[in-house]
This record gives C-alpha cells, structure tokens and sequence, in this order.
C-alpha cells in the first residue's frame, strides 16, 4: 500500500489555511499515486485549540471545514483529524477524533481513548474518551487507526512518590485483538530535548510488541510556546525505522508499506542542535501566526541578550531586528563595546540611550518620600524598568515586538525585574538553564564567530550596582541548573538531591528561591518550551502555598 | 445524631496550621458532644494545592498530618480531606479522599467518582476516579458519604454548541442502593455572583430525588484567585434548608440530624453586597496567607482605584494603605481633589508625585529615535508606565504590595497598558465589570459618603490625552459589559449575539478587541473570581490562534 505522509504546520482557528494546506496535500497524494494520505492530529483546526473548543462557532468552522475536504477525496484515501461532536446525552461533548475519507465520504470516525491531561496536555478537559474499538477495511488490509496518546498506553504516572503506568487501557491491546496489518497513529507530539529518543522507543516498542508496522505522522511548527517538530516516521514490524522525516520544518513522502528495505532516516544531532532549531521554529512561528514582522530587544552586553539576537536575526532577518542599548553608570565599558561588536556581526541595526537621566530624574522625583534610606532593591529596580520603558515605546512606536531575554535558571530563582527585564511579548530562553545559553553560544560561533568571546567568557552580572556578579547572590550556575533540573524536570524533593551530594543549604535555599517566585513567573511572557517541564502552562503551582518542600 | 460542621479557612501546604485548626474543632466538637465532625474537601492539605500534588514531600506530609489528625478522634468520629494513594499498578496515584476516622483509626476511606475538570477545575490531571460504593455504618446509621461534585452528575456540558450532562455516573444513585440514612458531602466550592442559588438547588434536588437528608461542608477563604464562600448547610429529606452556615467567614455548629423544626439559615443579601464581601476576603487572605501586610496603590481619582482602595482600607485597615497620587499634565484638577478627598475620607496616608519630569525625561532621550513622528499610543504608555515604575518602587523599598485596579471591561479589551496600570500582586477588580465597579461604589456609599459623589458621576477617563474620555474608544459601558457578559461568561457566539438585537459593528468590533487582547491577559496578575467565567487558568485560550469568532 502507498501512503503518503503530511507533516505540515498548521495554524490553530486559521481554517481557510488548514483546509488549504490539507487539500493541497491531498491532490499532490494524487499525483503521486498514494492510495491514502494521512494528516496529524486535529490538522483542520491547529492543536491545540483550547477552550475554543467550547464555542459553538469554532466547532461550526470545523465541519465546514471538513465538508470542503471531503470533497476532493476521490481517487484517493484521506487521513485528517478534527473534534468531533459526542452524540451521547451523556459525557464531555466532543471527541478528539481521526476521520477516515473515502469516496467523497467520511466512512469512519475513530475517536481516541487515551486523553492526555497532565504537564503542558488538557485533554480531558474538553474531549470524551473513546471506549469501542473497530479495525478498517481498506484495500484487503486491516488498518488499526490511533491518535497520538493511544500508543503510549505505557506512559508513566507525573510524580515522585511511586512510578506506576497512568493509563489503565491499551487501545492497540483491543484492536490487536481484531488482527490489523497496520498502525496508523496521528499526533501531535511536542518537542522537549530532554526527551530524545522517548518517541521513537515507544513507537518501535509498540510495532514489536504487536508485530505490526506502524505509520506515525506528526505535526510540526510552533503554537505560541510549544513546538512541535515533527519526525514522522514508518517503522516496519521488526521494529526497524525505515521512514524517517524531517524535523524542524514541513515534509511530505510517500512510502510503500512492502518496502522494508531502503531506509531513509534523518542524521543524528546533537541535542543543543535541536534546542537551538526548535526556538528557532519558535520564534519564526509566533511572528508569522501573530502577524508580526520585526522585533526589538535590549543588548546589554551579556550572553543572553547576545544569543537572543542571534536566533532572532537568524529565525526573522538581519533587516528585521532592531536592537537598544542602554547603559547606565554602572555598566562597564566591554558591555557596550562587546554588543555593538555583536550587533555589527550580524548586521542589525542598533541604537543607544543612556539612561541615566531618567534614572536621575525617577530617583529625584522620589526623594521626598525615600528621604535618606539606603539604595537597595528598589534602586536596581528603577534602572531595569527603565530599560523596560524605554524598549516598550520603541515597540508602541514603530511596532516592532520586544523578545525577552531572561534565562530559565533566573526565572526559577526570581532573578529578574518584573516589569524590567521580564517584559516581553515571548521569552525565548525561558526555558533555557543558563548552562545551555552559553551551549548555545559557542554552538552558535561553531563556524566563525559571531558573539564576540568576550561576551561567553566574562562573569555573568546584571550591572545594576557597582561590581555587581550573578555569583554575589547566586550559587555557581553549574550547580545551581544541577539542582534546578533535577528540582523541576525531575521533580526530586530537597532531601532527595541532598543524599545525592549536593550541599544542604545550597539546595533548601534554591528551592526556597523557586517557590517564593511564583508570583513572579505567574506574570512572565509565554515560554518557549524545549524541556520536559518548562515553567508556564505545564507547571501549576498555587501561589499562596506555604510550602518550601 | 450529632454533627458538627466545621468550616474553615485552611491554607495550602501549610500542614500544621491546617492540622492545628482541625484538632482544635475536633476538641471543640468533643466538648459539644457531637458523635461526628465534618471536616471540607482536601482539608488536611487545602484547596487546590495543583501540581504540588506531584510532588513526594507533599503527600508525605499529608500523611503525616493525617497521623496526628487520627491520634485525638476517640470518643468523637471525624471525616476529613486528603489526597490519598492509588495503591493500583495503573491509574493515576492519587485519589481525592475522605477519610471516615473513628476509635483512633481510619475506619474508611471513600474516593471522589465525579473529578471537576473545566473552567478552574483541573482534578483529573491528578486523581483517580472512583469507581465502586459503599455506605458507612456508624451508630445505626447508614452514611452516603461524597465530595464536592460527586453531588453534580447534573452537571451541563461546558460549551455552547450542544448542552447535555458532563457525567455518565451518579455516585448517589450508585449509594442509594444500600438504603444510605443519610448524606455528608464534603466541599471545596466557589463563590459565584451569577451561579448564585445554583449550589443550594443542587443540593435541595439531591435531597428531595433520593429522599435523604443532606449535610454539606464547604471550605471558607481565598487561595490567591479563587474564593470560597462557606455557606455550609444541613437539607432534610424534604429539601428544606434547616441550617445554613455564615458566608465568607469560619463558622462552627453542631446540629442535630434528627430535628428538622428550628430553622437556622441566612439573611438573603444582594448579589453586590456578596461582591463586595467576595473581594475583601479576596484581598484579606491573600495577605494573610502571602504573609504581607500592607499595601499600595494609585490613586487617580477615577472610579477604579476608588473602589480599590476603599475595600483595601477595610480589608486590612486604613493604616496599612499608603496611595500615590501621580498626576501629569493631562490631569484634571479635579483628579486631584477628588483622589484627595477620598484619602482623607478613609484616613489613609497619601503622596503626590507629579510625573511630568520624568515623561519629559523619557521623551527627551527618546526624540533622536521617535524623531519628529507624531505622538500616540508610544507617549500614552509612556505616562503609565512611569506611573507603574513608580508605585513598583514604592512596593520594593517599604515592602507594600501594589494592588492592581484594573476593571473586567478593560481586561477584555485590551483598554490599558501592560507594565504600566497592569502592574500588581493582585487584581482586585479584573473579574468585576465597569458597570458593577460603578454598583459597589454606590454600595459603599450606601451609609455615608465614602467615595466622593464627583468620582461616581464623572465621565471615565484615562487622562493620557488631552481630553480624553474612555467613550472615545469603547462603546458605552452598559452596551459593552451586556455584549461581554454573554461572549465571555455565557460563550455566546457573537451572531448569537447580534441575533438579540446587538448592533453587529459594535458586536463584532467587542469580540475581535477581547481576541486581539489575550497576549495582555496573560501577563496580568491574579484576578480575585468572583464570577463564573474570571479571566486567568479558567479560560485558556491559545494565543496564536487566528480566530475571532
């Protein structure tokens, strides 16, 4: 049988788009003669959508939507997914659901029985979980179509009290039952980089398990602060990959699902490879999606700022970046000197306001009320959100969108300006340990270099007072990110990574920092997501907790 | 039989003023004479403790505070609040538990079936449905005991497409089988101006349908956005409310399940008295839990921060607010006498900066970027911005929490500026509509006039211009918030919408001002809910979506 794959980006509500996207996809299967094309989970209307899923006008869309498709898929099969209305007087009202289109005619609804609700997924917020199961007859062969999760019936409970598998069903458990040639799964899976491998395992797990070849197709493209990186693949019932696509970017193959011989798989990366593609992706999609073209940002001279300027000249255009710095008294000379450096070698354009007029004039206006306390916080402070001002007008002005700069390690411990260098309309680095921001910057000078050296090798610091060095307030970042990983990804408690060496009161006042801040991060642009537990969406914490476990 | 209802204000995480408190009203019960003492929902750990509830301290912590709960129920039983282990190999590893303690032991422990997972519910990312029954025999009786929403199977699908019941199961009707004496419900709802009464015919129907009497013990207090109301209550079998317990505030009785006579319930009040008490607990226990103590804000002598600070002077004393006023040469005089008056009407200290030097400030560093384009929204933002500079200043040297002012009409669509009046620790208003900010001024005012009669009659404006008034952007208020109610709170599609007799410009200009405004929503603070649809985690929508049906 031949099948094409559609790993394409879609946009969530844009339905003219999809639908387009999807038909043209449609009739190039035609042409080269595939008996069926498949499309990714909830492909006609973007995943995930959200509590657009509750409007009525949204699920109205949909079905026009799939009327439209429905009516070129003749001469071929179709794969698409869409939510579909439970019919039930009883349970949530909609299906998360794979439509099966032939002859003009849906001739099958799969709905899918595994409805991720945990980490950044919320499915069972909106979807009915499936609970029949019916293989489909197509072409003398039995297809056994699942969505996404349903392979993953294998998936471990989210704490760390006691592993145990969270699901209690196996969906392909019950269709094997019917005797299946075949496994079509539709998905939309995520990127995170401390997950490599996980996917293809528990695909190829599943093709040996049943001893059923497994065709997987993926969504790709960012939806705000997830990326999906698409890696569609067909795995043969051996459980060898012979079809591997492209990740990070659109794709489209027709495989013959005999062939088990010539593999055509992607070159192994390494991971900061993959992180530096995916925020990449990221950023690239959140200004096409939202409609916006050029960017803003402050270069303060250090690593972040420098590396944010890299992937955004490279995800939007030299052309299209536009960057301020603003030096205060206390910033050092290098600072100034390393970012026009920078800002040179990639060919943006770069202006420069000192701002320690406004700083003066904030500082006299308050003088009456601060008297003569000492300068503390509030002082460093001024000189943040000034920054943030003054980048937020140039944005207003000229509507350019400002990235935000601050690093996952400073977001775990509030190390951070609200309403100063915490503004942003998307954090690129977020969820980025500053270990890997400096990954990311020698990976980024891999074949010339582009961020000056000096900007990798000086110590971190904020430059707020005088001599000022992140390691005044903060632990070794290497240790620090260390604690935070196994803190926050891995959801280890303090005793935990104490009895794993690490010093007592580095960690109980790390996690002292992470909890204290929530309110903080409860205010943070979106993230982009490249970890398995990025703050955002994915990571609830109740803010008036008292609670430093 | 003897039944204490204890309702209480517990505080998530914090385990042993959690534990404290439900010792002291099992000692308090015992002295009474009570048989049993019902405790609320998640009790032991508060509620919603959210993803905490994947971490292993936290439930060994649970654990043991259920320990020391155990040890002092003799000669009295108790039913307490916990999450509790999953012991299965599948499934999700917790369960939402009440626990039937009695002779020292727990005796029984009975699971939540109906998992809330909607709007700000979001239980089965971490528990396990129930799925088996059985009454409790405890002095001759047989007790049905269930939790929160185990009492909702009524409950009508979230979406606007096709209405129809969310659940497929009833946990009472399961229990009714064993012939139950009696029904304890343990709660953690939320109080809601517009769903008001719909708790108490829910529990009335219950009562009447299975012909059962009713204990119902909800929890009282604010975790950050969410604010449980209390209101506890006893129905006979006759659906006859005997007992209600005081709204938005602790409340302990020990009632008799045999005498149906003496009613003892509430004083009817209306919605807008509701509100107003809703929002100062709002802001009470967000203090108290946060551990701060005082507070700040703007005063500007509109209606907003108005209102604002009064319910702060009430909630946590006028010796505890401190308010800026900060005017600019767009300010009116009477922006200034007004915010005045109202300070000296609530005996609260305040200081004037006037913010002209510092927006010249701003603008004079700016004019070699802005060169000689014409002022706009980059100069409007300006002003509040610096504003929101200043007040963050204040917040960080004397350690007062800015209290944000912004009103639900203006959180809709986008009418005001992020980093600038969007600033705070907590929204008081963000759930409150223009017009009803305008009832609870006229509510405050109800005794003696609080709030100067000029603020209440006065046009709104945001003074960033030159005679600016809100009108000159937004359609009339009482027009906006009709339209926004029914597109936000009901998911009214906006040609449902114009179908009632809206005009379509005005309707579809409202719908796509809300859409286009999500990016600003998700960097707000806290909004205290007091609605049924509130801005923050219980309405998600993606914020790259194209669509604005």
């Amino acid at each position: 049988m031949k099948i094409a794959l559609a790993q394409l980006n879609y946009h969530i509500g844009n339905f003219s788009l999809n639908c387009e996207q999807i038909i043209k996809h449609i009739e190039k299967a035609k042409t080269e003669a595939a008996d069926l094309v498949v499309f990714s989970e909830l492909s006609v209307c973007g995943y995930y959508p959200h509590d657009l899923l509750e409007r009525k006008e949204f699920i109205e869309n949909t079905r026009q939507a799939i009327d439209r498709i429905v009516e070129v898929c003749s001469g071929i099969a179709a794969i698409i997914g869409a939510p579909t209305i439970n019919q039930s007087k009883r349970g949530k009202k909609l299906y998360n659901s794979a439509l099966f289109i032939q002859n003009r005619e849906i001739k099958n609804t799969i709905h899918k029985t595994l409805l991720p609700t945990y980490d950044i997924f919320d499915e069972y917020r909106h979807f009915e979980p499936n609970k029949t199961f019916e293989v489909i007859d197509f072409k003398g062969k039995k297809l056994a179509i699942t969505i996404c999760e349903d392979l993953w019936d294998n998936q471990p409970t989210n704490n760390s009290f006691a592993k145990s598998k969270m699901y209690s069903k196996s969906p392909l458990e019950e269709l094997s039952k019917q005797n299946p040639d075949l496994v079509i799964n539709i998905a939309a899976s995520p990127f995170s980089f401390d997950q490599e491998g996980n996917r293809k395992a528990t695909l190829i797990r599943n093709a040996i398990e049943y001893k059923l070849p497994v065709v997987y197709v993926n969504q790709v493209g960012a939806q705000t602060e997830i990326i999906f990186d698409g890696g569609s693949m067909f795995i043969n019932q051996a459980g060898e990959v012979i079809h591997e696509m492209r990740y990070f970017d659109e794709d489209f193959r027709v495989i013959d699902t005999c062939t088990s011989e010539t593999k055509d798989v992607q070159p192994n990366s390494q991971a900061i490879a993959k992180i530096n593609k995916a925020l990449l992706l990221g950023i690239k999609d959140y200004f096409s999606k939202m409609g916006f073209k050029s960017v803003t940002l402050g270069l303060s001279g250090g690593i972040d700022s420098a590396v944010v300027a890299v992937l955004a000249a490279q995800a939007l255009g030299a052309e299209n970046v536009r960057v301020l710095l603003m030096p205060s008294k206390y910033s050092s000379d290098h600072s100034i000197t390393d970012a026009i450096e920078l800002a040179r070698n990639l060919g943006i354009e770069y202006e420069t306001i000192n701002i320690q007029s406004i700083v003066d004039s904030f500082e006299q206006s308050l003088s009456p009320l601060f008297s003569n306390l000492p300068a503390d916080v509030a002082e460093e402070n001024i000189q943040a959100r000034t920054r943030g001002v003054l980048l937020m007008a140039l944005s207003n002005k000229f509507g350019n969108i400002l990235l935000n700069t601050s690093n996952k390690s400073e977001c775990a411990v509030g190390y951070g300006t609200l309403y100063g260098d915490m503004n942003g309309g998307l954090s690129v680095l977020g969820d980025v340990y500053k270990t890997d921001v400096f990954n990311l910057a020698r990976y980024m000078n891999r074949h010339q270099e582009i961020i000056p050296e000096n900007i990798i090798t000086k110590p971190p610091s904020a430059e707020l007072r005088p001599d000022q060095k992140d390691s005044d307030s903060l632990p070794d970042y290497t240790i620090l990110d260390d604690i935070l990983y196994r803190y926050i990804e891995q959801n280890q408690s303090p005793d935990d990574i104490i009895s794993e060496g690490f010093d007592p009161d580095t960690v109980n006042r790390t996690a002292r920092m992470v909890n204290m801040n929530e309110y903080k991060r409860f205010q943070t642009p979106p993230i982009l997501r490249i970890s398995s537990k990025a703050f955002g969406f994915g990571r609830k914490m109740p803010l008036v907790a008292k609670y430093n476990g």
